[in-house]
């Protein structure tokens, strides 16, 4: 059954107030797809439809629900049970909770779970923005060294341990640094007298809670890991990030770098949740750095009007196009190209030979086509639809060089190489093209 | 240790021929890093590397290989060899190794694996490029019904079955129909003479061969799944996709919607691979388009310019540059929304009306910058600061409508909106400001 479909059959049963059959619906459903359908509801409905989720899915459910959503609720149920709530949820969504709530809230919420939760909660919460202790979960299953697969397996069977969490095992030594890890399937398949440390695998991959989430996306997607453990400055081990939370970072920083690349500040927020100030907010730095910087543009026209004849004139806005067409080609590939990690800073020399190449092939046909509209379209003479040629080439093969060049300089100075995009690659070379255009201008 | 470490080493060791601290060396590093390293070698040292793996991870080291160490290495090992290499490969990689290979090549590799695996991979080979099939594995574990617990994990030990997709098991009705799915967890906490079925989840998502493997990324990712099963059009299950398959999915179509964006066709293959010709070929298409849309603006320009002074005419650029920012980040958030099921084109009217108020605030921001410039940089009179502010305010709505219109259009007609992005938008809104600008000169 598809979502809106049982988004109907929802919306009637409440209507009719069936409770039994309520449950009944709903418990074959995907927290998912409730959470989606409460996000939709008044917080009346909303809250009632909650009470019917069995107690093992609601904290799953809740965690799925849209920030807004999520509040209100918890303003309906008071902070008792919004704390037993947030002890039921992995303690990262809890800790994705509270980043959004305001600081009242936090503290109410504090206030009612238990120590040592609050002790987790507050650390996790010092995270810095985007890095992996933000992102990770500290559920994981340890265990030291002298364990048998038999006790192993019987800790995981008493402590009922039943989060996806479970598929690697790792081993810590007493001092809780990380020496070795254990897919579960392996200790099924095991003797039960084994130790685990002879199962262990002794080269692992790891990371540090500071380190940056993207590192440790392209990290998981390389090696094609379920998780990965994370370790703290001191070496211990603090915690794992899993398969599925990389899947939204590698959508997140996508969607950051697309942004970027087209002259808006990156944001978090949904499109369709964010009002027109904050849209605005957004885009207006690009449109003013450009509007600023086209003070130049002006003043070149302005100066060398009188060698602009018409036909030049005219062209400006195709050469313009052009360039900067071909500069953001090349600066996407290499920006795209870095954040994959298929070039590096010291690929330069290679890529600008490369982007060489295929700027002379490039303007070859474009400078044949516009000598062609020229000549036969436009009527103008040979000399001068020969200059817009040739101020074709030159402008196709800077734009093509300053596009490459920019995002591997920006990653070498450890700036954002997404920022070295079509707004700023353009700008630049709508100058640079001008001044080419006037320069074979003025020649004649 | 770091790669480039590891690959002085090996580099050093391989010198020296030894190759016991070879095989040691190669023993603590992971298939993928081998692989990486490999790559790089010349054909003689890396067929010798191949022979010191352990036959355990030979098949995992060359799947991670570039495609042509691949074919080098397979010419060097000859037919027989390389089909028990194939063999060991998981089906997925295989079928996307004979994907890239010559005709022939493949031929002989089909001749010298045994018949079922034959079949297996001409199956695979015939499911369209970017299917769901094309990149599910058909290496699954089933069961029917009426296996108890301990029969299940009894057949996993006797199988010794080693591998990641063991995590979840997939329970099948004599006619191979997907009746449920059973965590490997869920198994292992259980009684072993609970039946499967009695366990098992009988609501699951899955996906069909045919369906595009972004819908099962958006699936897989949406629901923190970590496979999806994959039926044929009679509703047999036929594989499974992972989600570490997932993750490359989600990179190359992030890539692909990016270079879309950004005057390219999209390419599969790394830019550093690539050779000048095949990436002129890809930039040119949007660049000829590009020139031959400007013979109207070019038109405009040459029949109105008694009406355009030199201020008007000097402005172009900066019009033009403005209204495709505006239209470029408008239509950039229109197609990330589309692409993350976050808006959908039955939100056209929301979205355009969210989109004129963003212009109004951004336009009159703009438009009294703008005058500012004009007045005090450029010294020009009032009436013609004005008109141009006018025709600001004028192009920044039109080009912020268009942006966010288009994209959601393409949707509505199935087309892909990832195509109506900066380097169309600009056309359309180059032509469109210059219009407005020469209505308000004609004026005065």
């Amino acid at each position: 059954m598809d979502n809106i479909k049982a988004a109907e059959l929802l919306e009637r049963l409440l209507s009719q107030e069936k409770i039994g059959e309520l449950r009944g619906a709903l418990m074959m459903m995907n927290p998912v797809d409730i959470a989606e359908y409460m996000d939709t509801r008044e917080t009346d409905r909303m809250l009632r439809l909650y009470r019917l989720l069995s107690k093992d899915i609601s904290a799953d459910v809740f965690a799925y629900m849209s920030d807004e959503q999520q509040q209100k609720l918890m303003e309906s149920i008071g902070d008792t049970e919004t704390a037993s709530l947030i002890s039921d949820m992995f303690v990262d969504d809890a800790v994705d909770l509270l980043e959004e709530l305001p600081a009242n809230l936090v503290r109410r919420v504090l206030n009612n779970v238990n120590e040592e939760q609050r002790k987790t909660i507050n650390r996790f919460l010092s995270y810095p923005e985007n890095s992996a202790g933000s992102i990770m979960t500290p559920e994981f299953c340890e265990f030291h060294e002298g364990v048998t697969v038999g006790e192993a397996l019987k800790y995981l069977k008493v402590h009922s341990v039943d989060k996806e969490t479970v598929y690697t095992l790792y081993i810590l030594d007493p001092g809780r640094r990380l020496i070795g890890t254990l897919p579960l399937r392996k200790l099924i398949l095991a003797d039960e007298d084994t130790k685990v440390e002879t199962l262990m695998n002794p080269t692992f991959l790891c990371a540090g809670t500071l380190d940056d989430q993207e590192a440790v996306a392209e990290l998981v997607r390389k090696y094609d890991l379920m998780s990965v453990p994370i370790v703290d400055k001191e070496g211990r081990m603090v915690g794992i990030v899993t398969a599925d939370d990389i899947m939204d970072v590698l959508q997140e920083e996508a969607t950051e770098d697309i942004e970027k690349m087209n002259a808006l500040l990156p944001s978090e927020d949904e499109y369709i949740k964010t009002g027109p100030f904050t849209l605005a907010k957004n885009r207006l730095p690009w449109l003013l750095f450009m509007m600023i910087s086209s003070i130049l543009t002006e003043t070149i026209i302005e100066n060398f009007e009188a060698h602009l004849s018409i036909a030049f004139a005219a062209c400006i806005p195709m050469l313009m196009g052009t360039g900067g067409n071909c500069g953001s080609q090349s600066s996407t590939l290499a920006i795209r190209g870095l954040a994959l990690g298929e070039i590096s800073p010291s690929d330069a020399l290679r890529i600008l030979w490369k982007e060489f190449r295929v700027s002379l092939i490039v303007s070859f046909v474009l400078a044949l086509l516009s000598f062609g509209i020229q000549k036969f379209v436009f009527s103008r003479e040979v000399a001068e639809a020969a200059i817009i040629s040739c101020a074709m080439i030159c402008t196709v093969i800077l734009s093509k060089s300053i596009g490459c060049t920019l995002p591997l300089l920006a990653k070498k100075l450890k700036l954002d190489p997404a920022l070295m995009a079509a707004p700023l690659i353009t700008t630049i070379v709508d100058v640079c093209s001008l001044l080419i255009l006037v320069a074979f201008a003025a020649m004649i």
